[in-house]
């Protein structure tokens, strides 16, 4: 098994790309045998997958109006959203707002069709919008799993080495948020150590905390360190995760971070967050109509906080198994959704966020992968611009796998392909080459061949392509043995990228200054 | 674990379906905890992903036209052949044929947009073409593998229980033609073992053999004892497999046995059979161009031999590994192929055969997985219409998995929901359990949940949905854990169907002289 050790070729859709990590000489030379690649974010050449004809586009957004002006939503322990609101021009009865027709969308179209979120590393800046597609990792689990260690509650240490695998994977775009929930760390102290590591173990753009308020400034502080304060009042930095709080609530946690961020010129996802059949109609349709009315109403809140400020359109939807009320991923229904709430999102002309590698299964087996591919696929085509969970998640969130995340992170590769169309030059369309080969020859040797192998098929770096012989003569390893070795291999090369020691020293004094300012909370 | 046992659903989109198997009253009571549900095959309601563009497509067509006229194809060892295309207008110099610009596929339009292909059981007829998708379990593999015994040569009762499980897989409308090579029976004898067993164990339609005319004959032969001489006379009762020796070479004895089917009005795929890079240029245009020119060379001399013979487009491309020179399946660059191949053959108007749960693992685990979804997904919205090895396949067709023909068949049920589209009916908006459920309700209880749930999600017969500590208490099974149980309970609860016992004698009888009129041969 030396799959590991062949991760030599070019990067084909990486344009500015092929640096090497940073570090000293010393230690590159050290570790010659491997090569950090990176790829820049996914431009789609390949048109979008639309499930919906313009009739039921229609009929959708014309309920989704319907619901936002008749049964409204909630904005819970909120005075001064109501008060927003009210003046927008909505019916404010207690805590529910009733927004008049088409009020909600209006307000939407000051919010940026595409959105520059900017990294430390400006190689690693990615642009979320119109055809492109920003690869995250997994967000939210409070439990890990790995080969060697089975399942058990996550530490900062776990996190730290997430941040490592998410860096090295040249497929993946953004280093994201909470790869796993840090447990040993206090409940209101742990944003503070994850931003830390994304800001120093990565140099790819990562998401601010929304458990609080004052954990959102919080991240928008270090960024000032990070970026400089002028840079971050000026540019995007994060992307951040709002979830509604479905069917229809917008709580005042979730609201309180918006605002911190929309003030502030950050970028939020603002997602309905649906196990169908639970938060929300049965049916697809149903769904695709609660969705759109708690996105329109979510967004149009955030352009009432601050006209432009950058927002995605969400919509994290799975449905139920009905006899043990577990959600269930990688289902059809759920692409369909997807496919759907993208056509809606674009509609609006804004940036979607959905799919990824989602499933229920309890182990990265067969179950897993068969589930997580449907919805990577479903993304792919469905028009995601940003994909978070797109490597790592396991059993339906409450896992983060060590395994799974590096071959999930493998398949994403397949994405950039596919999203990379097909090349009709004269080149591509290689008339010469059948023209040289003829009837019965063969291509291996001919001089099109030649030319272009490097680049033509994509390669796993993590599967089996050894004739059967050899495959048993090196142990007849399965998938996921190969992906723990994979994650050893990659943690074991991983070279931290360099960073200002002074910007470091400041950070760290951040994060100390604040732990120390208050107790730990313990949930 | 008992999620097999759960088997219990109305099959969403099976019209015609529900029968219970045929076979004894008394052994249906035994078994009455098992229910057998047919589905019927897939008519979709979405549109294709069309992944060329109308100029791409122009330029792809024009080149295929300028293999056919200026480079030409082989027709070795066929000098019938040879005289009906230079009757037709081609250009023959010795084996070669050089088909002027447009001749080809003027002559395709001859054969028919859409195939009816009768199963003795007129409740499993299927429809080939326009939207329609049949699927078709795996095809041509030596060796079998299942998780107690291993990888070994398949042997007819091998064979035999594969026609079982795909007579009992619910999404599943073909019973396929060489599910496994029975290597303990004579090479010219076998197809006639395998076809007996497709036409007496179960009732879904099936494949005839192509290795020999005279076996070709043979299955003509034994389907007209099966439907009746003037049945099969006038109907299409089998779709058999006929592939191209890419690059641009059609051999006698495909050739021979697509005459024999031609003349009987039988069925056939029409199949470049490519390892890009080595039968075809390593880029995807050149590959579309050298494909779309073979089929219509195959297409066209199938309506030379007989207008109106019912054919069917097929693409089977995979790439090729340039480190090891293994095919590899599930590739990106396989995916886009089809989706440019489905194109090519909608433009023809004729059904089109590709896809499959393709891959190149040596195991069914988390590898085969992730293959063999990226081309279901690619075969379900490129609009395949006939799709071999949907179920079964594993490690590049060398091996049919007992356990990964279940694993792939439940996912088969992902395809035909998806391809169900988005319900647009009042029920389907659901607007009034929006109404009725509110801002911060929960769905679970509402009328609308209540009246839809049982047909609402697709719901897996083989995943663990259950609660982690349920799943550990019950032995952390593994997904192959689990279909290694469903492959023994289905084939402990397999009932035969009901076939009037004379026409079982005569096709036995057919068997037995036909085996007793020649020696064995050994390849």
């Amino acid at each position: 098994m030396n799959n590991e050790l062949e991760n030599v070729e070019p990067p084909k859709s990486s344009r500015r790309s092929r640096s090497i990590a940073g570090g000293g000489g010393a230690r590159r030379a050290e570790r010659s045998a491997y090569q950090q690649e990176f790829s820049r974010f996914i431009d789609r050449k390949i048109p979008n997958f639309e499930i919906l004809n313009d009739e039921a586009i229609e009929i959708i957004e014309y309920n989704a109006e319907t619901v936002l002006e008749e049964i409204g939503v909630k904005f819970v322990d909120n005075p001064k959203a109501l008060a927003l609101w009210k003046d927008a021009g909505a019916d404010v009865q207690g805590e529910t707002v009733r927004i008049p027709r088409g009020l909600a969308r209006k307000l939407c179209k000051t919010a940026p069709q595409r959105i520059v979120q900017h990294a430390r590393n400006p190689d690693r800046t990615v642009e979320i919008g119109g055809k492109s597609l920003i690869l995250a990792p997994v967000y939210g689990p409070p439990f890990v799993r790995d080969i060697d260690g089975g399942r058990r509650y996550a530490t900062i240490a776990d996190f730290q080495k997430f941040v490592k695998l998410g860096y090295m994977s040249k497929w993946l775009h953004h280093s994201g948020g909470t790869l796993c929930e840090p447990t040993d760390v206090a409940v209101n102290k742990r944003h503070l150590d994850m931003l830390y590591a994304h800001m120093t173990l990565s140099d790819k753009p990562f998401m601010g905390s929304v458990t609080e308020p004052s954990r959102a400034q919080d991240s928008v502080d270090m960024c000032k360190i990070l970026f400089g304060d002028s840079f971050v009042e000026n540019n995007t930095v994060m992307t951040s995760l709002i979830n509604i709080n479905s069917p229809l609530v917008f709580d005042s946690i979730m609201m309180g971070a918006l605002e911190v961020y929309a003030k502030s010129n950050q970028a939020c996802v603002i997602s309905p967050f649906i196990v169908g059949g639970a938060m929300a109609p049965v049916s697809i349709a149903g769904t695709l109509t609660q969705v759109l009315a708690e996105a329109l109403a979510g967004i149009g809140y955030s352009q009432l906080i601050r006209k432009g400020a950058p927002v995605i359109f969400g919509a994290f939807v799975t449905s139920i198994d009905m006899n043990s009320g577990a959600p269930t991923f990688g289902t059809p229904e759920a692409s369909k959704i997807l496919f759907g709430a993208g056509q809606l999102a674009r509609r609006l002309g804004l940036p979607f966020r959905s799919g990824g590698a989602l499933c229920g299964s309890k182990l990265p087996d067969a179950q897993a992968a068969y589930e997580s591919t449907n919805t990577l696929q479903a993304g792919l085509l469905g028009g995601v611009n940003f994909m978070l969970h797109a490597c790592g998640w396991l059993e339906g969130g409450l896992v983060s796998s060590f395994e799974k995340f590096v071959m999930d992170a493998d398949q994403l590769g397949v994405l950039h392909s596919i999203a990379d169309g097909i090349d009709m030059s004269e080149n591509g369309q290689a008339l010469e080459a059948i023209r040289e080969v003829g009837p019965g020859g063969h291509y291996l040797g001919c001089d099109h061949t030649q030319k272009n192998f490097k680049d033509s098929f994509w390669k796993s770096n993590l599967f089996d392509y050894k004739p059967f012989e050899t495959w048993m003569d090196e142990g007849s390893s399965d998938t996921l043995s190969f992906a723990s070795r994979r994650v050893n291999y990659l943690l074991s090369n991983y070279i931290k990228p360099e960073l200002d020691p002074g910007k470091d020293e400041q950070l760290k004094e951040f994060v100390e200054k604040k732990k120390a300012s208050q107790p730990d909370q313990l949930y």
